[in-house]
């Protein structure tokens, strides 16, 4: 039996992918050589995960790759409704993001609380002016998004003792549908989103969601850019309708440096970093390998995205 | 019965000394007034916990006060061998900032684990520039001081995944004794000093210690600025035997303009602020209160000093 051909979409060689010697044909493509390498192809591995090329490259009908694997937790950069309506199995890197990203959460939501930001620039002025902080336990939170991401911030939040609510799709134990969304947000102090990003999510906050917020609400935003409409959040922070917030995704990444956001007063601007601590590319890798084997030998693969709904349900998450 | 006198050092009110109207005798009293109120007065007031004028007013013999609080948890401000030798209690304000300052730590951990004021100083630039954080579960830290604080300190550590040794004067349960405390630096990512300042831990933090860590290593200062060798400190950033520290406390507060801690590479300077919650004052104040009608009354105080120790002991603390 011939070895099965593995596309790689990705400018350097992943690493670990050197365990497959033998075992997959590797070609590695790039944006321009993608559509034409994908009819022959088995399997797609999406290393560059912050690029739209398969979403446009996937054939419409005709051979393509029975499996896609993407280096990412989010799939929204690469569906498209061919994919989506064709018997290809997507799968995504749960289990490496959630608890950088928690971690990540706690430290901007401590740093907003103790104004380290504050704190910092006043030592750029060597200026000595004490402030009082905020408490973090006993504050209320609201994440928005049940996937294994936004449980794990939420466990990490109430580690340190912030009374914290996980809003979903759909209601299910411990967990809060839509409609609890706007009276919790309402009462929070701290909003974080780590939802995914779909037609339902795009742009949920927006305006009349920070309008809802508390004058001393700081927001969180670790998901997708696209969930929040940027020059809203950037007026509600002008107008101080809330007190802060942190942005680690963008509409548009890189951004571009004239963005008026850099400089928007009490937004924290961070290059999509929360998931990434040293050695993540090495998890990615190994964990794509791992996976490769039970694919290769026929056997289920974890990890699988349901394709109408963007992301990977829980065990708990029955479809509607 | 007459009401006591109570002397309040403090330049302002503190807040809910009005509750004791028409149970003490209260009289404000300044640096340069302390000394001459001193043998009339039953009860002191440490409010500006900042001075030293109670050491250097304290009468050497002669009717003095009976009762000295100290808002504050650290008491090496206000002890001298005369106070030590007398039978004047001494009561700090053990329960106030222990939580606080352990939610400061774990702020400041997370927050150079994820580089963050890199993330700010890149922000300011208006330059994206995506990093890699540390993952801090799973990191070792080290707490000196095994009184309250530092014990919170460590339960909050803990509980963001840090395993975290706690270091006191005398090995215990759970605690380690002063001999493990160069073994535990030569291992830690995170050296957190929660210490009081006593003839034995001044000056503790100093170049043979900062030389024992690891290149990869950080350290928190939150007890009292002596502890730490600040020349040393800033040479061993400098010369990059550790990666990183902040201190909140310095030998001289406020820290001088010209000081040269301000810029030291890869230092965090606060204005110590790590245990003041928005609402501290009202706390401290209350909290003398209730302490106030217990004396008053004739019943025994809690947080009363050790003199010789220069601390409150804890239960297990039993003296050496």
């Amino acid at each position: 039996m011939s070895e099965p051909t593995l596309l790689v979409l990705s400018a350097d060689p992943p690493p670990r992918l050197g365990r497959l010697t033998g075992r997959a044909r590797v070609r590695y493509v790039d944006e321009s050589t993608l559509a034409g390498q994908l009819p022959s192809a088995d399997a797609l591995l999406a290393w560059d995960f912050t690029s739209d090329a398969v979403r446009r490259a996937w054939p419409g009908e005709g051979p393509r790759p029975r499996w896609v694997h993407t280096a990412s937790a989010g799939v929204d950069r690469l569906l498209c409704p061919e994919l989506a309506e064709s018997d290809t199995v997507v799968t995504n890197a749960r289990g490496i993001f959630e608890a950088p990203i928690a971690e990540y959460v706690a430290a901007l939501v401590l740093a907003m609380a103790k104004d380290l930001p504050g704190t910092l620039e006043l030592q750029r002025q060597r200026r000595w002016h004490h402030r009082e902080g905020l408490a973090v336990a006993g504050s209320r939170a609201v994440v928005v998004g049940a996937g294994p991401i936004g449980r794990t911030v939420a466990r990490t939040l109430r580690a340190i003792g912030v009374r914290t609510a996980v809003v979903g799709r759909t209601p299910r134990d411990g967990i809060h549908g839509t409609r609890d969304l706007d009276p919790l947000l309402a009462r929070a102090d701290w909003v974080v989103c780590a939802a995914p990003l779909t037609d339902d999510t795009r742009g949920m906050f927006d305006a009349r969601r920070f309008d809802l917020m508390q004058p001393s609400a700081r927001f969180v935003n670790v998901g997708r850019g696209p969930l929040v409409v940027e020059k809203d959040l950037a007026a509600a922070l002008e107008k101080r309708w809330i007190a802060g917030a942190a942005l680690d995704v963008f509409e548009h990444e890189p951004l571009a440096s004239d963005s008026p956001l850099w400089d928007v007063p009490g937004l924290i601007v961070s290059p999509h970093m929360s998931g990434d601590t040293v050695g993540w590319r090495d998890r990615l890798g190994e964990q794509f390998v791992e996976m490769y084997e039970l694919w290769s030998s026929g056997q289920p693969l974890p990890n699988v995205v349901d394709k109408k709904r963007g992301y990977v349900p829980m065990h708990d998450d029955s479809p509607d």
